[in-house]
């Protein structure tokens, strides 16, 4: 079968390619004995958090997976498919774990690398940076290809492709269940810790960032990685993971029709998705290699550079492969346009949270008012950017829709919208390499700040942890787009899982109708509008209780041991990492558990249709709020940045830092941080897991 | 006909009751020279906005009326349905303008005696400042009610009451075209006039709120009779028209059931809703009556007692209304269903917004850590609150639904949820006296504040300014509570009028399924919960870009004339006022023509099935963002309110004002002030907006 062979080649080659970064990373000097020592720190604190946060989910997921298990093999008659339910979803939920695990490992031996070189030149730390995040984009992408591909052949895909799709949902909502945890947990701990540290350092004991004698600052460092690293490697694992499945599924209505014309070889449908994305993580590979030689005034460019390099490549691929196993062009195009809008929002986010343009600077010169206005200003622009998210996303799908039915193919105009999903996803590992970049270029600055490194040094890390601000914005607008692309893939999978469902229970009907005319598929979207703001609202809260915690234990540390504050003895950064470690943790609970029952509950009370409902209207709220805390919160921290680089010029001087106007940014930024690195990610998961949950537990909707 | 002359009979008896209430108010002691002086800049002020925002408002209406008429007639082929559309579109803006003017004129009367009252007692200024606010709200009432009756009969509702209700639907849209300018350009007054006056006044000059030396302060006192009294009123106004309209055109369905059965009097099903609000309005005028007699330590409970009476005697005439014209009781059970449901939302709104619950403390606290703390509380709060709001709709909508199809009526279950937003809208008179009741107090705390009158005085005003804050977020949380149970039926009006669009063109079936599995609607959906995004971040920077007119306009004021500041010159308010019309009309624009201009643009391009799950999913959010807004707005002003009383005690002081604590809840509540009282209720409107006008155009979709 065409081209099929590629999906373990490229897996596997894709491996080796992570193997090969991280020895590279892992043979470069470590720097001193002093910088050894926090990034040994740094190593422990977050490796404890892991293993604590790994057992929490490991007892959820399991009590989950039995659970499932029994309900499907109790509605669907058939305990054989209970249990391979359960064994899906546990696989999907290792596979998750696994890819947050390896991210933030590599994540944390990649930072006092990145710092040691950086005392050499701009143009190593750079490479260091971005070949240790490259290790976990890889290495996330190759786990999910080879997971899903090696789980569609477990459960049949050989002799029965158009079965085995529906039945590895379950994966995906393993992947999703862990991906949704690691995410709050991380997202929660990163902020606790960010504002613990700057509300009793910065702010009450006048220290500034970094700064050893403030007890939070470990903690502070450790949050970096389990929030980028692991919590972002479990989401896009996720994503990659479901949405092939979802691709998958809408596949096998074309396979049957094209079975029946006698097609050679029908499967092509149904295993393209897999296909383009082994061909786009070899995209991502060559793409790699171009990022190194900065630009020294400008070291966005080089990771620009091989991003659309990966992006050029990859439109090349499509045409390809789309050509090889589909011979039909439209699709090539409808994949063009997800790769054109994967580039569209690395723009549009590129807009509205760099200083370079208006957005930013309108919440700057909103500052002169003080703190009130500021936030006033941030949360317009944020409220702002969903008129481009949802106008690109729009056009997206009515053109890839409409692209799909001149092929005439049943469920054509669907399928090319998954293929454009597809396309979006092409360059994933890149993209997620880029994000990883972000903390560990964020935790070399902490390592060289804290070890008093030389000044040039300082000054390169400073400047490489600007870059990692920007490609985490890049990587959060990326990943709502292509949430939002794949959304109406997802919901198509769960019609044509239902449909399958009643079928096998003896209906003749499709469930194709989703009428939100009827008063209960109205409430049901109701409230899936109400579990994207309560779930907002909880995963907020979550981050003040854990750093009122953290606060907490910084004040106690200053005022029972003022040696700190002389810089004569050394905090206890072990407890500050520890408290932070079992705050988030208690946290993560609720608004977790709210999100993987309620449509649960939602399903067994209203049934099917209004579950449908409910999905549907709560993944359109989840993607606009998750843009507005995004690109708000990004926009607040680059107005704040954009003072601080003395860009806004009052009488001919530039605004100070601490005075007034900086003060008001500083609150601003504040205020985004769990916006932008809590809530607004976990809305990410939130929405594909409420798609991966109904998809698996459709049978009881019925 | 059973009951119907209660409608022209209680329409009459309210305006008779409102002008008897006005004759009382108006005859009462206008205070000393210098109160009439206060008292009269704030009428120039206030009159010279109204007369500035109706004519532009005027333009745009008949541009609108011109260019729908002429549109419907083209689509239609009809030059009659054409102008009957127009002229139904322009009595309905002129009966909405006039709501708002009759109210703010009443309003702007009754202030100065309220302040001469509070010189004799709390009673007395009670009972002044209630009944000058139920002029406003019981002439609103009378207007919508009679308004809606008589272009009901005007468009032939005595011979063709079945094809009456679709005709009259310009009625609505012009009554929600006004109350949105009306709401958009007062909310951005009342606004920037209050940041101008504050951050210049309060924070910059260091001088107390309603200071005289202040030139905005008489745009200040302005701004809450335009924002809160005229806005609202149209809004309300609006709120009654069009969902009486929607109830009617749902009558329908019914009324050819009963007619094929031979039933005596089938138009009962079209005329009930408007017989409903006929006895709530009596309902509330003896509720009105119960107010007075104030205790001294709780002056809310006078008011909550009258509206307790006018809620227990809505139920009562409910049942029996409901039994001598339907002769069904499950409706009753279903109006039922409504009257708790406001009585619900009254209390859900006093939690959310009082001090004496969780949620205003804990934001309290919160601004222990600063600005940014109290900030993210108090969203976490705004977000929370939509739970309950979402779940007390979502089992209005789904118990009153189930009851109506018990009665095996076609189209009986959505006629119940109907019933229920009749039920909710009984006490709405009562309601909008109690939210004008808050602006009257205002002034009269300003005009005492600003004339330096007696201790005592300013005591009282100051307690009845507290309770008019409480008022004014009850009635949101009332409105937005009514919107949310007639979203339902208004969509259904929609799809009722769809259908009667198509017959009339030869189609044989319903237009009753919206399928949001379409990709066309899903779309659809999206940009409709983008453009609630959209609208909340334009009247947001409406505000701060006419806030910034005045800031401008004030400083410059006590720059160039430094007799100002020592009290020895008076400042120029009537050009602070001036200014802040000017600004508020302009940005009012843009937002405005947007929230019309899309639904169109939708219609036109994605055709009435997106437009309906644009409407739909577009209301859905809208409420929700709205709630958010409300309440976490009304939050954070209790949040400073509790802490300025001293509630709040650390280390046995309580904290002081003007301390770092207090100084981060005023932040909170700069910020909340647009939330709550421009961008908030101008969502209300929206997205009754968004209904009328798919009504209206709904030809122009098919």
């Amino acid at each position: 079968m065409h081209l099929v062979w590629v999906i373990p080649f490229a897996g596997i080659v894709t491996i080796l390619f992570a193997f090969y970064l991280a020895w590279d990373v892992l043979r470069r000097d470590r720097g001193n004995a002093a910088m050894q020592d926090v990034a040994g720190s740094i190593f422990e604190g977050a490796m404890a958090f892991l293993k604590r946060q790994y057992r929490t989910i490991g007892i959820l997921a399991v009590v989950t997976a039995v659970l499932i298990g029994f309900l499907i093999g109790w509605v669907e008659n058939s305990s054989e498919l209970g249990l391979r339910t359960s064994v899906a979803f546990l696989v999907g939920a290792g596979c998750s774990a696994l890819a947050g695990f390896i991210g933030m490992y590599v994540a944390v031996q990649a930072n006092v690398r990145t710092a040691a070189a950086a005392q050499r030149s701009l143009s190593e730390a750079i490479t260091v940076a971005m070949r240790g995040g490259a290790v976990s984009g890889f290495l996330v992408i190759a786990l999910s290809l080879l997971g899903v591909a090696g789980i569609f052949y477990a459960y049949g895909g050989f002799t029965n492709p158009e079965i085995a799709p529906f039945l590895i949902v379950g994966f995906g909502f393993g992947a999703s269940f862990v991906a949704l945890f690691a995410q709050l947990g991380g997202g929660i701990y990163t902020k606790a810790a960010d504002m613990g540290a700057d509300l009793v350092g910065k702010v009450e004991a006048g220290i500034p960032e970094d700064d050893p004698r403030n007890a939070a600052v470990i903690a502070d460092l450790v949050g970096d990685n389990v929030g980028d690293c692991a919590g972002r490697g479990a989401d896009l694992f996720e994503s990659t993971a479901a949405e092939s499945i979802g691709a998958m599924i809408l596949g096998v209505t074309i396979f049957n029709f094209a079975r029946q014309q006698g097609a050679p070889n029908p499967e092509v449908w149904i295993l393209f998705p897999l296909v383009v994305r082994a061909f786009g993580s070899v995209a991502s590979m060559i793409g790699i290699m171009f990022v190194g030689g900065a630009d020294e005034n400008n070291p966005m460019k080089a990771l620009n550079r091989g991003y659309f390099v990966s992006a050029a490549l990859s439109a090349v691929f499509m045409v390809y492969v789309v050509q090889t196993m589909l011979d039909n062009l439209v699709f090539a195009l409808a994949g063009l346009v997800g790769i054109a809008t994967s580039i569209a929002f690395v723009y549009i986010t590129q807009y509205y949270t760099s200083g370079n343009w208006r957005p930013v600077r309108q919440i700057a010169e909103a500052s002169k008012g003080g703190p009130a206005t500021n936030i006033v200003a941030g949360l317009a622009i944020g409220f702002e950017t969903t008129a481009s998210t949802a106008l690109t996303i729009g056009s997206a799908l009515l053109l890839s829709y409409w692209l799909g039915t001149t092929s005439g193919l049943p469920h054509g105009g669907i399928y090319a919208t998954a293929v454009a999903t597809m396309g979006m996803l092409m360059t994933c590992a890149y993209i997620l390499s880029m994000d990883t970049f972000g903390p560990i270029t964020d935790n070399a600055g902490g390592i060289n700040e804290m070890t008093h490194a030389p000044a040039e040094a300082r000054r390169i890390t400073d400047s490489l942890d600007a870059v990692g601000n920007t490609t985490k914005a890049l990587t959060k607008g990326y990943a709502i787009g292509s949430a939002a692309l794949a959304a109406f893939l997802l919901f198509s999978a769960y019609l044509d899982k239902v449909t399958e469902v009643t079928r096998a229970r003896g209906a003749t009907t499709d469930f194709n109708v989703i009428n939100i005319a009827k008063v209960e598929v109205f409430v049901g979207a109701l409230l899936g509008t109400m579990l994207v703001f309560l779930f907002t609202s909880l995963s907020i809260q979550a981050v003040q209780k854990a750093a009122s915690a953290i606060i907490d234990e910084v004040r106690r540390q200053f005022r029972e041991d003022p040696g700190i504050m002389a810089g004569t003895s050394r905090p206890d950064y072990a407890r500050a990492v520890d408290i932070t470690t079992k705050a988030a943790l208690r946290e993560m609970v609720a608004p977790g558990l709210l999100a993987v029952g309620m449509p649960v509950a939602v399903g067994l009370i209203l049934r099917a249709e209004a579950t449908a409902g409910f999905l549907m209207v709560g993944t359109i709220s989840g993607i606009m709020l998750a843009t507005v805390l995004n690109n708000g919160g990004g926009a607040w921290d680059n107005a704040k940045k954009f003072i601080e680089a003395g860009h806004m010029v009052i009488d001919g001087q530039p605004v100070p830092k601490k005075g007034a106007i900086h003060s008001a940014a500083v609150v601003g930024d504040t205020v985004g941080d769990p916006f932008k690195d809590t809530a607004g990610p976990s809305l990410h998961v939130l929405v594909k897991l409420l798609s991966t949950v109904t998809l698996v537990l459709a049978p009881l909707f019925v």
